[in-house]
């Protein structure tokens, strides 16, 4: 029969989506150049010359059977090698090539990681606010999601609210640093006290928890900082990374996962992802541009445009007197809105072509995200927007 | 917890992967080329010229952002007009782009295709001899996979046993044609039998049973003929493809799923693909790869080289006295072994640095899978090693 679930989820059209439909929509009557759509988050920068070099060179060099041919299914031992030898040099990791099982993308490192320290039924608890699409890679896996409400004044992580989630059920803990939808960057007092906490859960529950770290966003931090890393901090991490956001190659599907060398049965979880692969039709990560990418792994694209962009929506929307906590890093702002219901306020700044997205899917209600991966030269003349739109509809904020 | 099921999978190593490892070994011993490996079904011979050009002009030509870029969740639309476009021309199909999903090669388009159209408990039919992934496809959907019996005499379909296999719970059936491991080629009285008996079983069921036809050997076929186009048969079908072995190309994961325009609900189908991905964390297949390859959708590596290969084994097991059916397709044979236990016969054969798969693990218990996508030179060389084994070890067969 055809399936039912996923036949049902074709009647809930994401709001992101719709949004972004409105915005290309609107685009087509105006000029899409006077949409301020901040809608997707969707890279806006090329991907480095060092990446499309790199591309071309092997094409060129490259056996074409040894190149395009199939990969062990735990992935290519040179993309492994690279990966793990970069990840020692940049945060004084251990890792070796065994413990780097090559993906599609952030999105196949987080299924394939919670698919592995999970078994169906079990919970993996989330702080909001946080990316929707946790709750179909959770909830592919069998496993539930439980969510901390946010700590709404800076975004770190509500510890007051966590200790509650914790349960003999529990078997990881899902966090994004930097943050999407929020810009946070998870410091190295909310990591200590993270790894503190679920250290002594574990304890109690008599269980080891895991961390699943995402860290797409990990090379967009700003005022010259870095992220500190999480793995550093707790034994027991898979970390997922995506190359979308720092060689701005979405489309290409590429990733990994890190297991921690400290982690419980390390050496046992890339061997694992490999299998759980084969049910899910996935193997490995396309090989051309997966190599491509083990290239050039210190490279990025040109980033500070996102710094640039940020700070000139921040510094206008504290002047307009929003409650915004600065972002430590991404593509993204995360500012409270004008009034109780986000939906209604984005729906009144669809007015001015300003798309922002309510924050109610991400579990941050009254908040609304604003992602600024577009030209900043369309930022700027999005402040003048922005500006019409809170003095008509909020004179008296 | 870590995850028991697939902990658990890690104990269970294939055979063919084994004896792939073993080949390995002993090239280290005596030189690769002295190992007769006829284990693995990688394609021997390289891209065309063309798939190269292609992937170097879009790396070249075409805006970086727009290329690596993110595809809709139902895939990019100018590969699926090519792919409509390509399959009307060539068999007489009427395809729309949005009946077109892209997928991580054929395992990509099976997984999504069986989710679609199973309900969790369903049963899936297959005909033995097929591809022992199968089981994983079917399992990691949460359905069954249900194995009629061969017709051992050319591998078509066994339509006597076939018949008791469909009941209330039945969903889909998946065939393989040309077929792994056997290398049959479905003819068209096979697959106009095939449809009017699940037409049939439709009708007394009283619900849609659909065909998931896995094609990725489409283009490998001899004698000058061509596969019948499995969708021509039954309006409800799925067809399955990858270029991994049309375009030798099998570590850039690419594919698709065409959905047969007179399927029931043929509309919903890609929309809840794209709803499938989510959960298993897929998405699109890489942007790059896919897109060359649409744009040489007429192209294929040289694959006369298996027919070559194919005669020169064929008539060396006909000489040597074998049963076996010839095939019609692929780049495999799969001879009756001179033994009841065929895995006793692929390790006497060891003996001679000739590597078989013996065919219990596709269900055809007391066959041998020979997979000759290798060198015409090294099979030349390889049949002395299989006369001198079939003399030595069975003188009076």
């Amino acid at each position: 029969m055809i399936n039912r679930e996923y036949l049902a989820m074709l009647g809930n059209k994401s709001v992101i989506r719709e949004l972004s439909e409105y915005a290309t929509a609107r685009g087509k009557e105006i000029g899409y150049d006077n949409v301020f759509d901040f809608s997707l988050g969707n890279p806006s920068v090329p991907a480095p010359e060092s990446y499309r070099d790199n591309a071309i060179r092997l094409l060129q060099e490259e056996e074409p059977l040894k190149l395009h041919g199939y990969n062990p299914t735990q992935g290519d031992p040179r993309v492994k090698e690279k990966v793990a030898a970069s990840l020692n040099a940049r945060f004084g990791m251990s890792y070796t090539g065994n413990l780097i099982f090559p993906t599609s993308g952030a999105a196949g490192a987080i299924a394939h990681a919670i698919r592995c320290v999970t078994e169906p039924g079990e919970e993996v608890i989330v702080f909001a606010p946080y990316f929707s699409e946790y709750d179909q890679y959770v909830g592919g896996a069998g496993a539930k999601i439980r969510v901390v409400p946010m700590k709404a004044d800076d975004f770190q992580i509500n510890f007051e609210a966590a200790e509650g989630f914790f349960n003999e059920k529990t078997a990881a803990v899902l966090i994004n640093t930097p943050n999407n939808p929020s810009g946070a960057v998870y410091t190295e007092e909310t990591l200590s006290r993270l790894a503190g906490l679920m250290a002594q859960k574990s304890e109690q529950l008599g269980h080891t928890i895991f961390l699943i770290s995402d860290e797409p966003y990990r090379e967009i931090v700003f005022d010259g900082k870095k992220q500190p890393y999480p793995a550093k901090f707790y034994p027991h991490t898979l970390t997922c990374y995506s190359f979308s956001k720092s060689l701005s190659v979405p489309g290409e599907r590429i990733g990994y996962v890190a297991v921690s060398p400290d982690c419980e049965q390390a050496d046992k979880m890339v061997p694992m992802m490999g299998q759980i692969s084969r049910g899910t039709g996935h193997n490995c990560p396309s090989s051309l541009p997966m190599l491509a990418a083990a290239f050039c792994l210190e490279d990025t694209s040109d980033l500070s445009v996102y710094e640039t962009n940020m700070n000139l929506l921040y510094d206008t929307f504290k002047e307009l007197g929003f409650t915004v906590p600065r972002p430590g890093g991404t593509f993204y702002i995360m500012p409270k809105a004008l009034e109780e219901d986000a939906v209604a306020f984005c729906k009144k700044a669809l007015k001015y072509d300003l798309v922002f997205v309510p924050g109610d899917g991400f579990k941050a209600p009254g908040f609304f995200r604003v992602a600024y991966c577009v030209d900043t030269e369309k930022v700027e003349r999005s402040l003048a927007a922005i500006r019409r739109f809170v003095e008509t509809e909020y004179p008296n904020r």
